[in-house]
């Protein structure tokens, strides 16, 4: 089983740092993101995931009033935790539609090698007007182009990495050669969206490619994935629908020309873990009153991409107009709107808590239970642990989930490997 | 008096790397930049340096077979040396013409979070085509407009940075209150050049504003840094000339409506240190002989924007075509070609060797004399010190040139303060 950590700031629940023992301070303090890191190797996780976006969702008052809307930066924050870990993955969110190619083949190249290894990327194709009004456009990118362009962008950066040969530098002294020209490779590339001449100012990264994380549900970006991903975040909330994803993704994966199983599909799992289900129940029921109801329906008119405000909160959804944002999510709100008895004010207390991931709730055997449920019956290959809150959700599910998967020969006691691609399965390409 | 130290990776000398000493293996390493920031703090300096650029110089064959063209990345590893340091400033050299001011606004904000107030941006507004050609375009921006779109670029980034108040987050566990939506504005800022919308996804950095060093020494680049610039890096030749543009620079930071003083000048100088003026001498001598010809040659004609290969070496520099590269490095050829006795073969051992900057050949003493000359003749405010190869030359003039200078009374023996403004004596704006 693999095991990732979503560093979501203060915590993947809406309502986590309101905890009691939430240093809210730490939210630009390295020393908070390094006890994280920290505590996922001590988990032996395979890596810590941090989450991005280019833009403050300034919509609605009270997300911006009652959530943290603030995003430390990933490349610099990472690069920071590549010097204080040894053997963690280090996994960083880029979109593809706001950033060169050229830049983040160099900056996770860099960071391939400040950690020896243990690069990153989280492929996101952004989804919002204000984050395209961050970067001069007006409206962003229609969801097709996006991914279109994501594919160009993924082309790009494996060509760039590849443009120094692994024997490129000689730094012979005596002749005065440092490279030979000959083994630097410019890549001339000219696509639809995107055109780099190459090579990169730099030799080839530790991995060769630093490991390719998608985390877009839609059916663009599954396709998507199924061509360049090495792991796909995905978010699923039963069994059923899970191992279907699982099988489509190794039926994708096939029609793609790629090797099935080289794909690690790991869906979002927030845990709310008590030394009784009775206790961890009381903790849920805890965190969902800490929510204010005006930011849970501003939450929910966000991913559906639609003001709920003047619908009446215990009324049924309404319908809904056409998007260009982000799917995956919204769809997954159309989907259990139409389940019996679902209102506004139940799917927003939802989404509001888990951001649309699975989130279970129990003793760490149950959790792992759970988890060893949907592992062994071809659901998934691992899971992104979205603790509640940071860091103590994260230092439980260390201390007492992580040992209850090793007990039951799932997870790694240590680390058999050096870098990411080790800790995944996967070769060097 | 204030130093820097600017890191060119293996050396600033075009053979450093060649000199026995200089773990060429480091060039990639952590560790290699690690015991250079560890040693400018030691030599109390106020700030390192790393140098940039965003494309491999390819087209002299000599350039890319004995040079170091690879450009470790500096945001990425300047985040990773924040915390290996604790008082020495970090400075990054950013292309105004190939970045989004969104991106750098975070990603130096986050670089002074990391490091408690030490972050610094060097603006630079490229030059080459094969830069233009990694970002989408078939030749780089005029002179002209590679400064107005750098005027914006900083107009934004200082927008943005304000765009939280200082007081915006208040963390108030009891009401829920995460941040005061009245006290985060939107900037939307409309240029002709860059549209950023805003607010930045971030908190106010320690420093309100990181600081602005501007490198550029062309016409454009003094009236760009008497605007903006809290350090200019500038290049000079002879006392004279320097005293000049010292204070020509008071004169343009008065007319910009600033305070004379708040913009430091220091030039660069590259230190050949011996015990004795023969053995410093000496060491001048080799590192020149470990330069070849066709990499001399060529170092020049990419300066000067024009092939000089078909012409006599030990002839004069030919009338040059016009060129819309980089001014500054070039004027200054175009100045020494007049000197008697100037051939190619002279001025491209001159530029290979010191990249057009002050070379300072002789013992600790006559080195910090010298500095102490131009720093006491309103020359210049301090130096960027340029070590001709790593990690020994650095190591050098921390243990030899710089008690010289505490001995005088012109430098720190410790820092008194805790952030880069602090150590340049700049108020937090």
């Amino acid at each position: 089983m693999h095991l990732g950590a979503f560093l979501f700031n203060l915590g993947n629940h809406a309502a986590g740092w309101r905890m009691p023992d939430v240093p809210t301070e730490g939210l630009m303090a390295f020393d908070f993101y390094r006890n994280l890191a920290e505590t996922a190797e001590r988990g032996k996780f395979d890596l810590v995931f941090h989450s991005d976006g280019l833009g403050i969702n300034d919509t609605y008052d009270a997300v911006l009033r009652h959530t943290v809307t603030i995003r430390p930066e990933p490349l610099t924050l990472l690069s920071a935790l590549a010097v204080v870990t040894q053997r963690v993955g280090l996994a960083a969110t880029i979109s593809t539609t706001y950033n060169e190619p050229y830049h983040i083949a160099r900056k996770l190249g860099m960071l391939d090698f400040l950690s020896n290894g243990r690069a990153a990327l989280n492929l996101v194709t952004s989804s919002t007007d204000q984050e395209a009004q961050n970067f001069g456009l007006s409206h962003h990118l229609a969801h097709g182009a996006r991914y279109e362009r994501a594919r160009e962008f993924i082309d790009i950066l494996r060509l760039l990495w590849d443009s120094w040969d692994d024997k490129a530098l000689s730094f012979d002294k005596v002749s005065g050669q440092v490279a030979d020209p000959a083994l630097i490779q410019a890549i001339h590339y000219k696509g639809k969206y995107l055109s780099v001449r190459g090579p990169l100012n730099m030799p080839r990264p530790p991995q060769g490619h630093p490991v390719i994380i998608q985390a877009g549900v839609s059916a663009d970006g599954q396709d998507f994935a199924a061509h360049v991903a090495d792991v796909v975040f995905s978010v699923e909330r039963s069994l059923a629908s899970a191992q279907a994803f699982y099988a489509a993704a190794q039926t994708r994966v096939t029609a793609a020309g790629r090797i099935p199983g080289v794909m690690k599909v790991m869906p979002g799992l927030l845990p709310i873990i008590g030394r009784t289900q009775e206790e961890a129940e009381s903790k849920d029921r805890a965190l969902q009153d800490l929510v204010p109801e005006s930011l849970a329906v501003s939450y929910l008119s966000d991913v559906v991409q639609h003001d709920l405000s003047r619908y009446p909160i215990d009324g049924q959804l309404p319908e809904l107009p056409e998007s260009n944002g982000e799917m995956g999510r919204r769809q997954i709100i159309l989907d259990q709107a139409r389940l019996p008895g679902a209102t506004i004010r139940s799917l927003a207390v939802q989404m509001v808590q888990n951001r649309g991931h699975l989130r279970v709730v129990g003793t760490a055997r149950t959790i792992a239970n759970f988890m060893a449920e949907w592992f062994t019956n071809n659901a998934c290959d691992g899971f992104n642990i979205l603790a509640p809150f940071h860091p103590g959700g994260l230092a439980e599910f260390v201390d007492e989930v992580v040992p209850e998967l090793q007990h039951r020969g799932l997870f790694r006691q240590e680390y058999s490997g050096r870098t990411l691609r080790d800790h995944l399965g996967l070769a060097r390409p």
